[in-house]
């Protein structure tokens, strides 16, 4: 996935940290990490998890060559003993988490790293921009989801992201129930099913509307998706039909108002007998367009701009904090609790979702301690993705990607129906700390 | 910067439009795309463009090797003609556009690519993820650095976004004129200045806050920038004075009301001698968060979430759209024009910054055909980059990078005092559209 080792996606401060901490021999103190969010975007009801995947493909690639040694140390950003360890550099630890595309809450423990302080501490910048990053997609898609029902949405907002941010919403997009994407390396590097027709300078390029979907129909066949509004929309939807005839695949809309456009190209459509050619819509769609768009009939929904912004809120703002760690007797101390600053549990965490009789959350029950005993029912929400540094690979790459379709799909089925509105308010369901120490 | 030819960082529309333009005939027609963006985000006063040095390290890698023809073809995105126009793909025009770090306004033509429809067409995607993230990061920095006044701000939200869009951000924001970032990658990539001292998990790791002070000034030495708010913030500092004496470098506060913290920390510092010891603030902030700051005995800036995210604006949302091309009798044809839907101006333009006597920015003036004669002040705002496929390799990688940084020192410079007002508004300036077509 990337060029480089992953290991300079970094910090500096990480590495500044590993080197005082070596000096003083505390880098090597045994230390939990964990990975979580304080708060939820203002008003949203659930976060989704993604971006473990890419997480782990990423820890897989954290070395340290010779190029970025020489950097290293030619930059003085680190001293020799330090760079004399990163040579050696390999994640060695363990980490558990929240499943990818599981919903998550205000403190769920969506990432534990359980390694030397050192070790953890230097995968902490990539393993939050992935999280943060791929979390604020999926959380948004997931809600564009909810709003479009049964109906297919297209992700195709990459011209308004960093161009690697694109892959991954593309990826994250799916992963929250998007039905295909227009992004081609996402769907080269995670087999996504990739969707396109033509844009408006394809029109204008020919002499005509009309000789501009003959060239388009001619070269994709009648079932393309024509784009009507470059000129007169009426006309555009006749050419179209004329051109393609009944077995037209679609028209797409990409101004105007949608609703009442949307209803009279469907009549206009079925009074020239083509009954099955699908309405798709493109315009600036967010969530509320999505549910405006509901009752008109649109056959799919193409999202780009709001989408790969987050719709708002463009990171998930999760943190990374040392929750746990050895002391010189070997015992391990909870130390965020000592804090005063910027509160934070510590502890190693257990993470279970209570469900009901009808397999439906109540509550999600964090706690330190002994996990307490549950209905059978009940579902812990930890997996491990890595164990002495072995990654667990069938969390990664497309299998990942798929995997995590299904784990948010029935997750998202196990909560209750008001997680589907897209109002204001709190949490769809309750969190709840035990801490038994 | 990529470990793969970039093609990919593409629409699927992009190829299909190709397809169908071969099979037309259309492909072949010279063309002329243009960049921009229709508005500013509300009520700023002008915008910075950034990310021309990557496009351009970009489109060296654009070429479709055997990996990226087998995707296409396996997945029938494009067919076996298409496949055979990819294979020796590389852009052979021209571009043109406006210096990376030069501020622009609503339709200003801050990129312009000429050649081939199906050239200047599968360019597109990657063309918009570059100018539309770097554009916002770099438009949001500029406003904190008019808010901050003489005072350094440094890039420190690499963890709030993409790994990759980190970087790119990091870059963004040294063109606008921060100091310095905390990734390095970027550093490595660009020779940017990178910095970074330690954080709250350092002094939890540690037994005590003093042992942690004690093990980063004994590593880093006493100009080391030292967190005191872990717990107690008095308490903090006087043991981060009492460990580094009177040569400690700076404290970092990262909590609470900064405001009255910084005036009470500057006080108690003085009072221990250490009038020297800089005052560093981090705590989520932003351009408004900054100017409030501007009344505290504050040393520097470290701003994350809200640069890399844009200060709310996470996207430039410039489009790419064919604004001119030839018909089959060899004239150039302004098509955009034509185009009832969605404005744009047709045409390949010319644009121009009008400055006063003092030098002072007036007007912008954009037109198609002839540049008007101008007074000895103005100043043409297009600069060629790219001629007949050649890159000039002035405009890329550090050099790039340094350029575009005075470019935009100067241009700032050139602007009236009102674009270092914070509040909405219109554009600082006008636009005026000249054709005498």
């Amino acid at each position: 996935m990337w060029q480089q080792p992953t290991s300079l996606f970094t910090d500096h401060y990480e590495l500044t940290m590993l080197q005082a901490s070596l000096h003083s021999g505390a880098a090597h103190r045994p230390s939990v990490f964990e990975a979580f969010a304080r708060r939820l975007p203002d008003g949203r009801r659930y976060g989704v998890l993604a971006g473990t995947g890419r997480v782990l493909e990423g820890i897989k690639e954290f070395r340290f060559g010779d190029e970025q040694l020489r950097f290293l140390s030619d930059t003085k950003v680190v001293d020799a003993t330090t760079i004399k360890y990163l040579e050696d550099f390999k994640f060695s630890g363990n980490i558990h988490g929240y499943a990818e595309g599981e919903i998550y809450f205000p403190y769920s423990p969506v990432m534990i790293v359980e390694s030397t302080f050192a070790e953890a501490c230097v995968l902490e910048t990539f393993i939050l921009s992935a999280l943060n990053h791929d979390s604020a997609i999926a959380s948004a898609a997931s809600r564009m989801i909810a709003s479009a029902g049964t109906r297919p949405c297209i992700e195709m907002g990459s011209r308004r992201t960093h161009e690697e941010s694109a892959v991954a919403a593309a990826r994250a997009a799916i992963i929250a129930g998007f039905d295909s994407t227009s992004n081609l390396e996402a769907g080269h590097r995670y087999g996504l099913k990739t969707v396109g027709t033509a844009a408006h300078s394809f029109t204008l390029l020919h002499d005509s509307e009309r000789a501009a979907f003959e060239a388009q129909v001619a070269s994709m066949g009648v079932g393309t998706a024509l784009l009507v509004d470059t000129y007169d929309v009426e006309q555009g939807v006749r050419t179209a039909v004329e051109v393609a005839g009944p077995g037209l695949g679609a028209v797409r809309l990409d101004s105007g108002d949608l609703v009442e456009q949307a209803r009279w190209v469907r009549t206009l459509l079925d009074d020239l007998g083509n009954e099955n050619t699908r309405i798709m819509v493109t315009s600036d769609l967010d969530e509320y367009a999505i549910a405006a768009l509901q009752s008109a009939p649109v056959d799919a929904y193409g999202v780009g701009t709001s989408l790969v912004t987050g719709s708002g809120h463009p990171t998930a703002s999760m943190v990374y904090k040392l929750v746990s760690r050895k002391n010189d007797a070997g015992d391990y101390v909870d130390v965020a609790k000592a804090a005063k600053n910027k509160v934070s549990v510590g502890g190693r965490k257990f993470a279970v979702r209570l469900l009901n009789e009808r397999g439906r959350a109540t509550e999600e029950l964090i706690g330190v301690g002994e996990v307490p005993a549950s209905d059978a029912n009940d579902r812990a929400l930890l997996t491990q993705f890595v164990e002495n540094g072995v990654i667990d690979e069938a969390f990664t790459g497309a299998a990942g990607v798929h995997r995590a379709t299904k784990r948010h799909h029935d997750s998202i089925q196990e909560m209750p129906g008001s997680s589907r509105r897209l109002q204001r308010g709190e949490p769809v369901i309750g969190t709840r700390f035990i801490d038994e120490n």
